[in-house]
């Protein structure tokens, strides 16, 4: 377990998704798949008893000392992005096998030790972040997930059909409680903070949440030859205003941490020669605290109003999703701070502005999370860099908390 | 020829590529290629003589008295936009059919007459108009086009070769001058002005000169939970900025004719939790005189500089395609008045703010355009109409007028 073992794992997963420009591991592509494929033939080869759930979250298990003992368990995912980094999720599936093999190395533990690679943590595809933690936190509506479907029309069931799975069957994945006594979640901080302030360590106290809301534009699609500027109702027109408007918005705010995304636009027809009839975009709004994200969603939706009153056309928001920030367990944190001490390294409490599967888990179990630093804060783009170093000191730090959660 | 005739020919053209909004007969696809073979089913049961070129033009010719002379043509499209109409091209299609029918059936002129049905006159597809009647003027480049692909990835080549033709061999297409003495094509204002005077017929002074440009906007891709506002080169936020000075600098000149429009915007690389770092634009700006269009594209160009240097992105513009605006033939011209006052109807000069083949069969001919009313100036989108009552005036003054010109 040394930084040679890292780098070679970290390039063996990124054989998996590769692009002209970074990765694209989208969940239950070929390319996600495969890399879950070869992190289960790791945990296999380091004689782990490795599961799959109904969702495909797959499962490797370290037995403990005392037989019905409750799990300590870790994880993360290998999904990424469109064109992003083979870091985000990544870190936390590789450092949680990392300490999983030097558990085993050091002999038995009272409790069992579970790494976990959850499936669609991206919501890229489904337009629904941390599938696989959700449905084993039993908090995934079977019902309301039937309606989904990716941009190119699939739908989940008919992506999980197509891998062997039965969306009506992934209650089966989901777990009790009682089954757990800790779980907790290592992951690159993909924001600037700990790099600029050389610390290698971040304890994570609350994970923000996000609102999700579609917002869309409906206008009149005309020939754009004849049809004269006074006489227009130009639907992207308005759309590029309410773009500016979740920029102004947030931007208003970013002294409360929050941010504002357009990041999915569609124009309708999208022609050269038509005027747009219909936008449709995808808004993500962020921050730690709820009120102040119920704010800043409500300002959208008035400058949206105004915007449409002005123009013509007709805006329509809908809630996509709405998720409270998640605070982390107080006994955990104080356990990820002393295994900090024991290893000798700085550390900082901080808040995590992107959402993780530990938010989930934190309903089945008492939770934490590490972080550590990644080059400029890059993430979800091909700049996504963590330095194998750094990686190896969250591996000493995850493996003491787990041998002192699980002890 | 009568009303019934008119309808039920919209009609059997109506059959293909008609989906939820409107009709998407894009060139060389299915649709397209269904309602040309109807079309060319429709000139042999007129018994003219059909051939079709080497980029799939279809022309039915009606033989003259005079063995030699140069012909008398006409015609327009049946392809068009995404969700667009059945109407634009097809009117000018069946308007010809139906002269040619009508001169048929009073016996043989001087001169022979066509009626052509071009490929490709929207640029929905492979983002160049008037493909087919380019070809046929000699002035389409098999180098240039060669790179010519759609949005799906499929060259132009491919999508010829698919329909057993040939990219390498389109040149002989090409048509002399010498072979014709005149083209006149029939089409839909697109656009208000002959409704709401309630003028049945437009005779088409000049034809505006589209300006293409594709716009480019590069940021920084990252995550939309992490990068603080403060921290961005959100390359979407740039791209709103340019759509608003697009529509502005094309609103200062509205009273001299000048529309902007961007019709089609790509988002990269397109996830609710990625900042887009790539933005793709396609805009279109026209007029009927070219110092107002360069000076409109110019005005564009500078405010992008200033959105890019202000939001510290990269703005590259291209031009894609720059045509003059094109007048049309006097000749012809009074040809076509004098058929309105020989048919008894009331016309009007008027510029066409869209782009024809009329256009580049100028090339080749003194040309001409007939204009008729559509409802409430709607083109390109599913409301798209025109009465039938009035495609037949239509019909009779372009019957009149190529009589004139073939006689």
């Amino acid at each position: 377990m040394d930084k040679a073992w890292v780098v070679a794992t970290l390039d063996g997963i990124a054989r998996f998704g590769k692009g002209e420009r970074g990765f694209s591991r989208l969940v239950f592509g070929e390319a996600e798949w495969g890399a879950v494929e070869y992190v289960t033939g790791l945990m296999r080869e380091a004689d782990l008893a490795v599961r799959t759930d109904a969702f495909g979250n797959v499962i490797g298990r370290l037995e403990g000392r005392e037989s019905g003992a409750s799990v300590v368990a870790t994880g993360s995912h290998v999904d990424t992005v469109p064109e992003g980094g083979n870091f985000d999720g990544v870190v936390g599936v590789l450092a949680g096998l990392g300490a999983l093999m030097r558990l085993k190395a050091r002999g038995l533990l009272r409790h069992p030790v579970e790494v976990m690679v959850f499936r669609g943590e991206e919501s890229a595809r489904f337009s629904i972040h941390t599938m696989g933690s959700k449905v084993m936190a039993g908090i995934a509506s079977v019902e309301a997930w039937r309606k989904l479907q990716d941009h190119g029309g699939t739908t989940l069931a008919q992506a999980l059909a197509a891998r062997g799975l039965d969306l009506e069957r992934i209650p089966e994945a989901v777990r009790r409680p009682e089954e757990f006594k800790a779980f907790v979640e290592m992951h690159i901080e993909q924001g600037p903070v700990l790099e600029e302030a050389g610390i290698p360590i971040g304890v994570v106290e609350a994970i923000a949440g996000p609102v999700r809301l579609k917002i869309s534009v409906e206008g009149t699609a005309s020939h754009s030859g004849t049809t004269p500027m006074g006489k227009r109702r130009d639907a992207l027109v308005s759309a590029a205003q309410v773009v500016l408007a979740v920029q102004d918005e947030a931007a208003k705010r970013a002294e409360r941490r929050i941010v504002g995304t357009v990041g999915v636009m569609k124009v309708h027809p999208g022609a050269m020669n038509v005027v747009p009839g219909r936008v449709e975009m995808w808004v993500d709004i962020r921050g730690i605290d709820a009120e102040d994200v119920a704010a800043t969603a409500r300002a959208v939706r008035e400058a949206a109003a105004r915007i449409a009153d002005r123009e013509g056309t007709r805006i329509r928001l809908e809630t996509l999703s709405s998720d409270a920030p998640v605070p982390m367990d107080s006994d955990v944190i104080r356990t990820i701070e002393a295994a900090c001490r024991q290893v000798g390294v700085a550390y900082r409490r901080m808040p995590s502005g992107a959402g993780h599967d530990a938010m989930n888990m934190a309903k089945l179990a008492p939770a934490g999370m590490i972080f550590i630093p990644c080059r400029q804060g890059a993430s979800h783009n091909p700049d996504e860099y963590a330095a194998p170093e750094d990686i190896l000191t969250g591996i000493d730090v995850l493996t003491e908390t787990l041998a002192a959660l699980a002890g």
